[in-house]
């Protein structure tokens, strides 16, 4: 079976915009172009789509052979198509966001990938294509986002203290928040499971540490919650 | 400048949810197609996305071709491209999705669309390729999205009660809401302005009008808001 018309038709390609979170704050990962247009310049791992490939599958392909980064959760972010955002012709995006410890990846350029590094999130070099309106609109994602899903549980280690959830939010968030309102509204979700153990190797008086209630911290992945910080 | 690689493109398009509301409840605008494949089954309205158009432009177009509906605000929905979605080949279809009043759109049928109709959302015909799925995936985005954005005021007359508003946010989330906290919750959210008004040609007590502050809305849809119903 086939078309009864056949229209021209734009490229599909993915392109991605990855997260990773340390004590340094929000980063993202970028490619430094082989090729024109742009050739020399940063801009999102990304690529077409192969017509026996399903989207999402493209955008891990890519990713991980430009940049080596693999195993990771995707969600797709928005389809951008503005008839003039490629010079080569009409190419519409379907565009994917993620969020990683950056310990967890080890980077490496290959393919069209000249090269491959994190950068600040406040502190990217000028992008290719409109690559930095596709960052403008995941980083607006990830701060709606973490209103209405927990975020932490691939982030942090295993035991945490509330310091360091606090300073997950303020960097995905991009502001300071206070401690004390932070710590209320956190454990009025009762997504935390106080332990009876306290860090250890700091100079500082030894605060406690927590870990997540797994099964709360799915459900409430699943339905949503509310939270207003 | 052309693409350094020539790849087989998948086709290109549109589908829309348009969702109407009534006193009656939740209803999705179909069309019945006209042509194979799945002629004479009932689907969303959509087509192919032109090479010199935006997408968005594409959803609107085929939108009034099929139904005659238009002027109405679409949001970007998801974009579905599994690899066998479509029997005619690859096809990777950008879907958007709507929520107007019913009484404010009349339907006719035309090009591709043999007839096109209303159907209660809890009612649908088996629908052609994986419309239902896509339904479904708008069904919950469109409950989700109350949470954070307010609803009413392109779906409600100017001035209204209590009653109907809870009565609209009944339709979307399609289940019933406690009467008291309903009230407690909207009024606490400051987007309503009390009318020295009541209604009027009805049975029962008439009960008081209100109106929205126009400026708290546009603002609240603009930054959102935590609306936990």
């Amino acid at each position: 079976m086939s078309f009864t018309y056949e229209y021209p038709r734009p490229a599909l390609t993915v392109d991605c915009v990855v997260f990773g979170v340390d004590e340094g704050g929000l980063k993202i990962l970028l490619i430094e172009r082989d090729i024109e247009p742009f050739a020399g310049r940063w801009a999102l791992p990304g690529g077409h789509v192969h017509i026996d490939e399903e989207i999402e599958d493209a955008a891990r392909r890519e990713l991980e052979e430009e940049t080596g980064v693999d195993k990771l959760f995707l969600e797709q972010l928005y389809t951008f198509g503005a008839v003039d955002r490629d010079p080569r012709g009409r190419v519409v995006t379907v565009a994917y966001y993620a969020l990683v410890r950056l310990a967890d990846h080890r980077v490496r350029a290959a393919t069209d990938a000249r090269d491959a590094a994190w950068f600040a999130a406040d502190a990217l070099p000028p992008l290719a294509f409109d690559h930095a309106k596709i960052v403008e609109v995941a980083r607006a994602r990830l701060r709606g986002k973490v209103r209405y899903e927990p975020i932490g549980f691939e982030l942090l280690p295993r035991k945490f203290t509330l310091s360091q959830l606090q300073r997950l939010y303020e960097i995905v968030l991009e502001r300071p928040l206070d401690k004390r309102n932070f710590r209320k509204k956190i454990l009025a979700m009762e997504l935390l499971v106080e332990l009876d153990e306290h860090e250890t190797g700091v100079a500082h008086r030894a605060a406690r540490l927590y870990r997540f209630d797994e099964r709360r911290y799915r459900r409430l992945v699943r339905q949503g919650f509310n939270f207003e910080i």
